[in-house]
C-alpha cells in the first residue's frame, strides 16, 4: 500500500488569485515520483483557525502532510506556530539556524519577526533554506504521521524539497512511480480516447489523455517498488498505445513538436526557412526557442503586408489579386520563394485569418493555408475552423504546429497532407 | 457580509503535478473582483467518492462552489454526474446543446461519451462553451446554494467564466473589490519595493509588487460595497504609486507592453518593421499577438544567419567581420536597413547571445544590442547579464521587451537609451 500524502498550501495571495499555485504542482510531482498516493490538496489563507482545520482534515486521511508557504518573517506567516499548537509542542530556538540568520543579516537590524525564523517545534528536523532566510522543518505528529513545512517562494521551495526533504520522503515511501508521455499532433482528445478504448482502463499501469496547446498527449504511469521496475511495467502499454495512435504520435518523453523537428533537422543535416503571414513570427520563434537552432535555421520572414510579400518574397501582385493573400497559391509561392531565397531544404509558407476580424463567409477566421516546399514539390495543408469561431492565439499556435508537423512527416517519409483535425 | 465561495478543482493530472492549477487562480481573481469571500480551495482526482466528499465539505462552509475540470468527453469526466447524484437530480438532455454538438461534429462520428456533454442535471442553467464542446452549468442545491461547473482547459474556462458565469455571480455578490495593476518595465521588484516604501503598507486599499516575464507590476486592491466606490477608494494610491515610479510605469490596467506600443502606434499612425537575430521572431510574434497589428506592422525579418543579414538586410560583410554580428554597429545597420526596406517610421534591430552556448568572456550569454532607427537617428540600448548566466527564454523575452520599451519611450518623447536594469 502506498503511503498517503496531502498538500496544504497557505497564503491569502493564492485565494485572491494573485499567484498561481506552482508550489503544489512541484510538490505533487515529487510525491508522485516517490510513489506517494496524493488524493487531495487544499489551499487556505493566512488564518490560523482555518489552517488548523485544514491540517486536521489532512491528518485524518493522510500520513504525510506537506505545507507550502507561511514560513517567512512577517506576522502573516503562521504555519509553524499553528502546526506546533496542533501537535502540542513548544517552540524552541535552534542555535545553528539562529547563527545562520545572524550571518545572513550581518550588520542589518533583525526584527523579532525575523528572529522567529530560528524557532521550531521541539523535536523537529530542520530543513535548510539554500535560497532564503526561512528554514523549513519536519514535525513528527502522533500516530507516526509527519508534517513537512516548506517555504512559499518556488525558488526556495525547490532546492529545499530536492536536497533536504527528499531523503526523508524516500525513507517513508514504499513505492516508485514511472511516468511516460506520448505526444501527438493530428488527433483530438475525444477521438484519441475512442481509438485507445480499453488501453485507458488499466489500473497499473494507468493511461490517460490530456489536451494542451492545440495538441493531445497520453500519459502512462506505473507504480512498483523501484523506478526501474515501474518503467518495465509501463513499457508494454506505452508500446501498444504508440502503435494504436500510429503516425500522429510524434514522440515519447520529448519536450515539444518543435524540439523533435529541430533535432531531426540537425540530425539529418537539413535546413529550413519560413515565410509567415498570420502566425506573425510564432513559427520562427518556436524554432529558435530550441538551443542550437542556428544550425538548421538561417532566415524567417514575417511578410504581414501584401507589399512585403511582393517585395521580399517576389509573390506576384497578380497572384494575390487573383486568389487573395489567404490562398493555397499565395502560401505555396511564399514557401517556394523563401526556400530559394535562403537556399534551404525546406520552405514554409503560412497565410490565413487569425481573427478576431477579417473573416468572411468564404474565408472564415481560422482558415489557414500551410505550404511546405522542397526541391521536388510543394504541398499545402488547409486548416479550417469547425463549429465556432476560434481564438486568435489558438489559430496561430495550431497553424505553426501544422507547419512543424508537415516537416516532421516529410522527414519521416510519411504523407505530408492529411485531413485537418 | 460577503458571500462565501469555494473552488474545487478536479483532475488527477493536478495531483500528479502534470499541470499547474491555473484555473483556480483565474476563478479566484474573478471571485475576489466580485467581492466573494474565498477561504478554501481543494483539488481532488477523477474519483467520484473523493469528489463527492470534497463537495460535501465545500457545501458545509460556502454558499457558492465553483468546480473546474471533469466536464469533457471521456470516462474520467465525472463532475456533472457526481454533483447531480449529490443533489439528487436526474440528468436530462438539453436539446440546444445536443444540436450544437451535432453542428460541431458535422459528418464525424460522435461517441456516447461525446453525447453525454449535452446532458445536465434537471433544472441547471447552461453555460455555453465558446471554445470547446463541453458546456458548463449552474446547479441549484438545497438551502439556496449553487454549484457552478466550469471546464478544465483555461482557454475554455476563461470565456465561459467571463461571458456566461459572471452575470450570475454578480447577482449573488454583496461586496465588490476593485483591483488596479500598474505595469512597469525598467525596474526590479526589490528596487520598486524600496522606492515605494510606505505606499505598500496600507490595509484598504492594499498595494503589492509582483514580478513576471522580465517585468514588475504593482497591484492596488480596494474593497467597498460597490465596484465604483472601491475604484474611488483606490484612485489616490494608484496615482501616488504611478507618480513615484515615474516613467518606468508604462500603463495602468493594460494587458502588456506590446498592447500599449501597438495601440499607440495605431493612434499616431506610425509603422514599425523589425529585424531580429537572437530573439528569432519573438518580437514580431508579440507585436502580431495584438489584433489589428496589420495597421502598423508589415514586415519582420528573422535574419538568424550572417548570410541572411547580408543578403536581405544589406548589412555589409565587412561590418560583421570588423565588429561581430553581436555588436552595436550590426544591430544599428539591421534597424536602419529594415526600416528603409519597409518604408516604416521605426526600424528595430536586435542582435545578441541568447545562450546557452555561444558566450565568451568578452561577449557573454545575455549580452544583447537593441537598436531603434528613425528618420533622424539610430539609438542603441545594451542589455547585459548581471550575476549569473541567464536562461535563454529570459534573455529573449527581456530583449524583445527592451525593443518595445524603446519605441514606447520614443512615442512619449522620453529618452530612449537608459541604463540597463
Amino acid at each position: 500500500m502506498p503511503v498517503k500524502a496531502e498538500i496544504v498550501s497557505v497564503g491569502t495571495e493564492l485565494l485572491l488569485g494573485h499567484m498561481v499555485n506552482t508550489d503544489a504542482a512541484i510538490v505533487a510531482r515529487e510525491l508522485a515520483a516517490l510513489g506517494f498516493d496524493l488524493t487531495n490538496t487544499q489551499v487556505v489563507g493566512d488564518n490560523p483557525a482555518r489552517l488548523r482545520a485544514a491540517l486536521e482534515l489532512a491528518l485524518s486521511r493522510a500520513d504525510v502532510i506537506v505545507t507550502t508557504g507561511g514560513l517567512g518573517p512577517t506576522q502573516d506567516d503562521l504555519t509553524k506556530e499553528t502546526v506546533a499548537s496542533l501537535a502540542g509542542l513548544p517552540l524552541e530556538e535552534n542555535a545553528e539556524c539562529a547563527g545562520r540568520l545572524r550571518v545572513w543579516f550581518g550588520d542589518r537590524a533583525m526584527s523579532s519577526n525575523q528572529r522567529k525564523q530560528a524557532f521550531f517545534p521541539k523535536g523537529s528536523i530542520i530543513l535548510q533554506n539554500h535560497a532564503g532566510t526561512a528554514p523549513g522543518c519536519i514535525i513528527p505528529m502522533p500516530q507516526n504521521r509527519f508534517v513537512i513545512l516548506l517555504p512559499g517562494p518556488p525558488h526556495e521551495l525547490t532546492p529545499m524539497l530536492e536536497r533536504e526533504a527528499r531523503p526523508f520522503l524516500q525513507s517513508l515511501s514504499q513505492a516508485s512511480i514511472h511516468s511516460t508521455i506520448i505526444r501527438t499532433f493530428g488527433i483530438g482528445e475525444g477521438a484519441a480516447a475512442a481509438l485507445l478504448g480499453e488501453l485507458l482502463s488499466g489500473a497499473n499501469p494507468t493511461a490517460a489523455t490530456y489536451a494542451s496547446d492545440a495538441e493531445m498527449f497520453v500519459k502512462v504511469t506505473a507504480k512498483a517498488e523501484s523506478a526501474e521496475k515501474a518503467a518495465l511495467l509501463a513499457a508494454p502499454l506505452v508500446a501498444a498505445i504508440r502503435e494504436r495512435l500510429g503516425d500522429v504520435a510524434y514522440g515519447i518523453d520529448v519536450a515539444s513538436l518543435e524540439s523533435v523537428v529541430v533535432s531531426r533537422l540537425v540530425a539529418t543535416g537539413k535546413t529550413i526557412a519560413t515565410a509567415e503571414s498570420c502566425t506573425g513570427g510564432l513559427l520562427a520563434k518556436r524554432i529558435t526557442d530550441q538551443p542550437g537552432a542556428s544550425a538548421i535555421f538561417g532566415l524567417g520572414l514575417v511578410t504581414y503586408a501584401n507589399k512585403a510579400k511582393e517585395k521580399l518574397l517576389a509573390v506576384p501582385a497578380a497572384l494575390i489579386e487573383a486568389h487573395g493573400a489567404v490562398s493555397r497559391e499565395v502560401a505555396s509561392a511564399m514557401a517556394e520563394n523563401v526556400r530559394k531565397l535562403n537556399g534551404a531544404d525546406y520552405g514554409i509558407g503560412i497565410s490565413g485569418i487569425a481573427g478576431p476580424d477579417g473573416g468572411t463567409a468564404e474565408k472564415p477566421v481560422g482558415l489557414v493555408y500551410i505550404a511546405l516546399a522542397t526541391d521536388l514539390a510543394t504541398e499545402v495543408r488547409v486548416m479550417r475552423p469547425f463549429g465556432i469561431s476560434p481564438a486568435r492565439s489558438w489559430v496561430r499556435q495550431r497553424a505553426a504546429s501544422h507547419a512543424l508537423d508537415m516537416v516532421r512527416r516529410h522527414l519521416a517519409g510519411l504523407p505530408v497532407v492529411v485531413d485537418a483535425f
